[in-house]
């Protein structure tokens, strides 16, 4: 028990991170970004850790002013045609995000936007907006990466640091403060 | 609208995850691994943001074959005087996390573990084995990192990638692959 | 195996619902209608299974097209002065539900509502409006009841089931048929 | 505003009760308890207000000592063979519930447990085990129940009734007391 496993694994996210920075597609982070300002509503979800990946940029979204809702919480109201979905799924075959979002689509006709690794699956293949991040996925096999970033987990990371990284585009478009958010930021906790 | 903040935000990330990786304190990480091998029952929990990295975490704690639950959700039973509590908390105050953490300690005498930014605050006073990640925090006023990185947002990152990188050295520790985490991963989702 | 502690509970059951009836108290209940009707918005909470009950009265108060939100979820945003926070507590005591209740009341002066089953408990004597449930609670020993509704099953159904009666007033007051709450009704699920 | 329809509701529940107290079908019931008995683990799920209810009853199986999960949560492993799956919905049609209810039974071959108001449903037909609760259902129209018990009221109630029915009964056969379920009751909350 050394720490040697901690020290490979920060080298490699930080990689990772510098990977996610220089190629950054201007083009969908833009169409991201005018798709939440343009919502009437923005509704999130993700099955498992993408599903707690979902949540915490919710919650920031609310700090920000936005009017969003968690898939599957208590308050959420029926999606309409004037809402956004934002569905979070590296593989971008999880099951049950796969039907939700058809049903969100077809039924309702709400703007789908697409969080994934994967531009060639069921997910990205009925977005409208498809969000790339190249990570090493759920399903891929990677002998060296499989060994200290198992199963999603680096996308996972890669995806929460990306959608706090559109948080702070989104300050700088609404010209927020970090007060104005704190203002929101729940008390009872 | 130019993307500008998302790369600034990207930058700071790549500098404080290197300075996580060359500021590692190797003592306090060895005795949180070995808090986790030695508990009978593993116990995690956190307000907000925070909670969904403590869920995050104790996910993987449970593919990895731990006992382990999150304080608050359905199937949690009474913690005992075996078991730990990992408590995340950037800045060592929040008042449940605080309030629920004496309970445990004292009532109980379950061995409790801080994550946090802050030494000198309420939760890591009260801690046996006390994590510091040293990232800007709630209560942190920043003029730079308040623009891009609001509120506990440095402090959820780092801490999330944190414990990722201890899941890498408890796979090593417990000669666990890839494989045998996918093996106890939820299928029904 | 005889089904025959099935038989006893419902027959407990509708003794307890026949109580609930011939002892309405209709003060406390217009009282807690006028306070719902007057909120600006409602937030609710409860812990352990009357969690689970505060969020089935939430999510139908949604259905009603009310503001509402319950403490502890990811959109739930910061309380204020012309909210209502609605605190279900079968003894009154719960320790985070008192000094959440406590920190609405005193630091944000919302109007604080205990649904409990004990008026003398530090619950009810910070809360502006009681509604009092008699009901077996967690912390009363009942020789015979403990055998077939154990901890706070009484309270908790008798909540459960009296808050489903203040949403058919409600529905009356706002005259809303079951279609207008159908038409909020999530659909992804 | 009188209070006419709380009164009018609980009417309505005490002979909701007495219906189910007296048509009762024991073979259902005691298949059900034997399957609780015998399974090496318990999944629980259902969706909307019906979800609440299941959590609400794993919660209780916990205190009697059962093995017991509920579907979405944090440390929910993978089902296998000789796991039940206990799924509660109301009109048996619940697209994520009929959908998980499939994945389990035919990739896993876990028992397939069906609470339910309708026995030619999705969700029942290809249950091992149906126990069908007779109640108003979201589905249901019904002039007079719609104006008070609206969507899926009754359903929901009588389902947690009844299933806190099984609870007792439970209790009985593992010859348990409040006192034994106390001791798993969760301190921290």
């Amino acid at each position: 028990m050394t720490g040697e496993m901690v020290i490979k694994f920060l080298d490699t996210m930080i990689k990772q991170i510098e990977n996610l920075r220089n190629n950054i597609e201007l083009d969908s982070i833009l169409e991201f970004i005018s798709s939440i300002q343009n919502a009437e509503r923005i509704f999130v979800m993700g099955a498992g850790r993408s599903g707690f990946i979902a949540k915490a940029f919710a919650m920031r979204l609310m700090h920000l002013g936005y009017n969003v809702y968690v898939v599957g919480e208590t308050v959420t109201p029926r999606i309409e045609r004037n809402d956004i979905l934002i569905a979070i799924s590296g593989s971008g075959e999880t099951s049950s995000i796969v039907s939700i979002s058809k049903k969100a689509k077809e039924m309702i006709g709400s703007k789908l936007i697409a969080i994934t690794g994967r531009r060639n699956s069921p997910l990205a293949e009925i977005s409208d907006v498809v969000v790339l991040l190249k990570a090493k996925l759920k399903t891929d096999e990677d002998e060296e990466l499989s060994k200290i970033a198992p199963l999603g987990t680096m996308f996972e990371l890669t995806s929460m640091i990306f959608l706090d990284a559109i948080i702070a585009e989104l300050m700088k478009i609404k010209n927020m403060s970090e007060k104005d958010l704190a203002e929101r930021h729940a008390v009872l906790e």
